[in-house]
């Protein structure tokens, strides 16, 4: 499978997200490739996203855990479904469970490198660990659990 | 120790937060109340914060958690220290960990209510447990590990 972007390829009535959504003018538009074993963005905070002076505040490196780590288990999936159909359109997941360690401060100003893996595939839940990189030194790392988007959010 | 609003308490340096500081004009500007035993905040998402049509996205959810506990725990440990002295200024904490399970979708325009309970209060580690309400509804619960903010951050 090649390189593509994750985001865009999500259904077209799911792409409002605040963290990801390409319909989302006012959102971080968060975007992820898949290389066919992991997935890679890149991500810039703004000034507002301080936490105290200097570094990024949690919730933004909460948000880019989740939606990176969604977007990872969405094209994991995708991956294992092409090994049998021709059905390109990735399905959507959403987040059962979310965790982040922040290992030390993330600075601001500087553009971060989020890697998301998926270590576990079951169709009805994946599970990806991200990292986050700001100059090559790890500064937060997390886990996902993602499951297909439930009957009622859909 | 009688009801206050704990982020306006944090030391002027530390008041920037985008979740939850009073100077981030282009921020969440959570406020958390304490009342001696948890620590209590109201927040309406704006219709930004989708994840999917009709529901709030999951860094949000990532963030209310994380600031509201961060405060929690911080006013915990204020309310510790009153026992033997009268410093009534709180001292800032960081994010550790955090953790949130998804338990159900959290629909957007609704009034949410957040509420912290410090479990475990050490001077150097705080656990507070966060649980989100919408329409008394728990639709969202987490954990936030504390600790006093780093030299390197402060």
């Amino acid at each position: 499978m090649k390189k593509f972007n994750i985001q865009e390829n999500y259904p077209e009535q799911y792409c409002h997200c605040y963290g990801c959504g390409k319909k989302n003018m006012e959102g971080l538009r968060i975007k992820s490739y898949w290389d066919g074993e992991k997935a890679v963005a890149l991500f810039t905070p703004s000034d507002k996203h301080i936490a105290v002076p200097g570094y990024v505040y949690g919730g933004l490196i909460a948000s880019l855990v989740d939606c990176h780590g969604i977007g990872t288990a969405s094209a994991a999936i995708a991956q294992e479904n092409l090994e049998s159909s021709e059905d390109t359109k990735l399905k959507r997941y959403v987040t059962a469970s979310l965790h982040v360690d922040f290992l030390r401060p993330t600075p601001l100003g500087v553009e971060l490198k989020i890697i998301g893996r998926p270590v576990k595939i079951h169709k009805r839940k994946i599970v990806v660990n991200v990292e986050i990189y700001s100059d090559e030194q790890l500064t937060a790392k997390g886990e996902v659990i993602a499951v297909p988007i439930p009957m009622n959010m859909a």
